[in-house]
């Protein structure tokens, strides 16, 4: 099977990231696409630039040339999921969300620990319409940008170890999300700081994504993910 | 004071609509300048049109070439509204929430009757992120497309009264909020034919923006609505 | 219009710079009555005043001699509106309610600063019954008494700067509302040393009651604010 | 121990039947008193006769000559209980806060089922004030105001029976809490028509303040609770 | 009247213990009995040993050789109560919720202090379950376990008072609620520390159930409590 | 790997079909063994029956004589899976929760159809607890019991279609979860009638265990599903 793994920011080296930890844990057959949208901000740390990252990743999904089974968007905390599952007929799968749900079966209450402050209530409102918010113990910034992540990666374990060990020694969280679509590779050092299992987004999602293929699962249509309705769209797909 | 009361689909004539009705209650000194985005769906009426239309707004809110003093969000339901906070100084009021907030005042329950089913949902969600959703009492759809209600108001009215009647009788709402930027004409027909006092959403955001205006309150720019961070954006603002 | 506004306690001084908060923002053509309950606690700060409060407004609104447009209940977390609302054809704007409905047009989350201790359990519960508490995310107390807001204002500000400053950094509240009918004064040192909005609940309710007044709208009668059935009742209106 | 039972209407009948209701179940040396209050409706059947009533249990119960251990206050879904709460040093229970803490012992959800339907929602404000909603099922009314119960009883059987089976059949009620002081003779036939058990609220709240005596406890004084602050208080306590 | 009081634990001192503090507060003719399971932990303090505990009072109760009026399920958030309720005509009463609607009369919010954090869990879900979380303003553990509460009891007060002030301080609890079924006797030197009304489980139960039955109430049947239907055991009642 | 799944009943038949239709999605290499307790109800319907379901299978995994890398506790609705969570060192998922959480990425709203009316409250607390509840839209009874499912599957079909239809038609459900072990065959048929996707519980545990193995994650052992304590347990491990 073919999962689309869409970054919802223009660094292309992130978005190789992001594809090169979903195919850790992908199943022997399955193909990993990284996806890079043509437009937006080269990092998503705010309502704006998520809003243009939703359409952006709408872009860049639905001019993918060839068939797949299903698409992953990895950005956490981000708009745009349920745009995704009105144009496609294949499973979508939001890393915050995945990453919730595999957290839940590991311990009571878990917490996210994430790269800006600002970036906080986003993340909490995902979860909330989620409903996947009433174990989450905390949303926790380190204070790094995203791009920091990237640059500094010594500074970075040090305040997501940091923010992580609040989060269980204060919150009461028992397993840490980490929020971010670009945190993968600082899983394993996070882990040995804190002793409490640790949940990646993009490796979560591939796992649910597979598991829908697999039991021939996808949205349904129903009703708030139906095919958008036939009308007049100006400018749509974008020419850019 | 000069007010942006901007329309999230392309239909010129439903941002006459919306900018007259907005006129109706503005104070008098009060300029109000219906906006028209560049581009988008000629209704929003889903998750995709929705999000297409929150940075449609935003296009043509920023590139608005004189200054103004707030901006109404004008769809019902739509997203964009955390987007423009973000990027203007000024009071950004959503009609939605402008719309509960004020029926809140009138009564104990309030409805929202609003046009398609799938819309429902998109509607229960900003509820509930605006917090505004604990006194909700049910929101319900008229069966009608947005377009539908300006082509044949005579059926619009009875479906939405039909609605209302419901909302009343059984969800024990006592007060009916229209869940759409083009529903104001059918205000009055609905209260009569209900008993309970019916609350529009544009109306309502103008005499907000005015308060929040003559107060000299703006967005906290301290954390969620902060100025976006220096960054690479491609594709921004969009040449279309 | 005309627009009564309630001090909730018997204090004279407090209804004058109540009712002087309320004018600076009312529009042109809008007179301001402040009005003084007759009985009642030169303070409220606890559910016996409060309750005390809640029939000594009505006494003195509907003793009112003359016609007036719409009622501003001025006292911070009291009971009473709900009576009001029976009693009355006009709006009753509770103060409460209005600065946490403004609040939350200005950040994701609000924090309410008032006085006493022991008032803030009462605080809380009114934005629980009004639905607006969500987004709520602390009420902090100053722990200076409502009359000592006017006897020391320097102490004042210092002890409510220094709660709405603990409010921003650790609740992470993004507004700032001042918890009592008579902090209005204080409002713009607060802002300077905050940098938060602050929304004082008078000028939100006259801005509120305006807007209901100019959209024509008034409480809803057919349930639960519905007039009070014929009946004997003892001893009202108070003969004192 | 004497146990003053506090109607809330000044209509002495209802006070005597509410007295025998409570002494039905009261131990052996416990002495029942019933209060009527000096002022205030014949019947309380919304906010603005609620609030009326609540100060007027408070002036009745501080005027009572002689000692006592424990207050109820026994008007269903009424206002006051924490006014009486900070005069008081001996224990207040609420016969609303009685009924449905009884009523979570016997079942897995209750319904409550009142008088008119205008007091349904003051009685849901009550019970989600008092953190006991999270296992109401519904609370309905029969649409029979208060008195109407003493003048034409059988017909108030078949509305409360009708209503009840509702409650069990489309609410998933299993027990049926009766919402109104003055209905407790009505218990053993709406029992006998629903096979579920029937919650008085009155005899509920006797069985809590004897226990509360019992184990020597009273209402905790060191926040919401404390006595109130000495102040200037005009027309208290009331010259009638 | 004749009351099982079930410890959940095998040791027999515990059960002593805690029959001596039902005594106590019961009405003169109320028998009590405590109830030892023949098999399960020495102490519960996790999940495993405590639904085991579920089983084996069921396993104790239901081979109980004579009549009996009420059953107290005396092990403070532990698994089970629903199993009896089925099984058993006469009412079932689990001391966590008894004291936690007990500390619901006494003040706004209240705390409870339990024995190890891994409990805390337990104990929260129990509340949550009951439907009576809404007021609880936090589970604080003493990190001690269940029988160093006998072993050590001076250092037991200690730890417990010190919690019971947090509580009070910081999370505003207003009445403390020991968490244990061993911890009655402590309860007078936590009062004398906390100046704040100390509610113990065991016996409040006591005073729920004699108030149950005084008022002939028992468990309704029509549904989730409803006899178990007929079918094929295996191994029940325990061969041991 | 090799994964334990854990019929709740002693019904051989049923752990069959269970442990065939797990095997129908498991990947190659996925060893799945289908477990049967030694003892209690022949099917579980009720508390009394879940309980002893909990201890029993308990016994039954910890006595499994080989090495396992993870548990399936696949009884819908039942209790146990922390007591599981705590005896072993692999990842344990409950078919309720792999169910709601699979379902949740597929639509807006789902809901529960499932054997019998007195089960449903039995799923309604096992959802909240997991705090999966939010986007729950109803559960629904089918009438029949879960033996019934398997001697009547035409009945049964017919009896779980209409309730699957009153959930997508009156409670707005976009996706139907199957909430018994046992229904997993019948899937085909209900789906063809609704037109919605339906979700299985054991599949849907069995991709979450797979994903759970493969990302090297557990649960989490830092508080609530710590090893149990060195303690003495009289009758453990059961000698039936």
């Amino acid at each position: 099977m073919r999962i689309l793994v869409a970054n919802v920011n223009t660094t292309q080296s992130m978005t190789d990231a992001i594809a090169e930890s979903a195919r850790a844990v992908a199943s022997e057959g399955t193909e990993i696409v990284g996806i890079t949208p043509r437009f937006g901000a080269d990092s998503c740390e705010g309502n704006f630039e998520s809003y243009l990252a939703a359409i952006a990743v709408m872009d860049a999904i639905t001019s993918y040339p060839e068939a797949f089974d299903a698409v992953i968007q990895a950005g956490y905390g981000e708009h745009g999921r349920e745009g995704l599952q009105e144009l496609l007929d294949v499973p979508v799968v939001d890393i915050t969300e995945a990453a919730a749900s595999t957290a839940m079966y590991l311990g009571h209450k878990y917490s996210v620990v994430t790269t800006l402050d600002r970036t906080v209530p986003l993340i909490e409102d995902r979860l909330k319409l989620a409903g996947l918010d009433a174990r989450c113990a905390s949303v926790r910034a380190s204070g790094l940008g995203v791009l920091e992540l990237e640059s500094d990666p010594d500074r970075a374990v040090e305040a997501i170890v940091a923010q992580s060990r609040e989060a269980v020694e204060r919150d009461h969280a028992e397993v840490i999300v980490l929020g971010c679509g670009g945190m993968a590779e600082l899983e394993e050092r996070v882990r040995a700081a804190t002793g409490v299992p640790i949940v990646d987004g993009v490796r979560s999602a591939v796992t649910v994504a597979e598991g829908l293929v697999r039991m021939g699962l996808s949205t349904s249509k129903v009703r708030t993910y139906a095919q958008p309705r036939e009308k007049k769209v100006i400018g749509w797909p974008f020419q850019i």
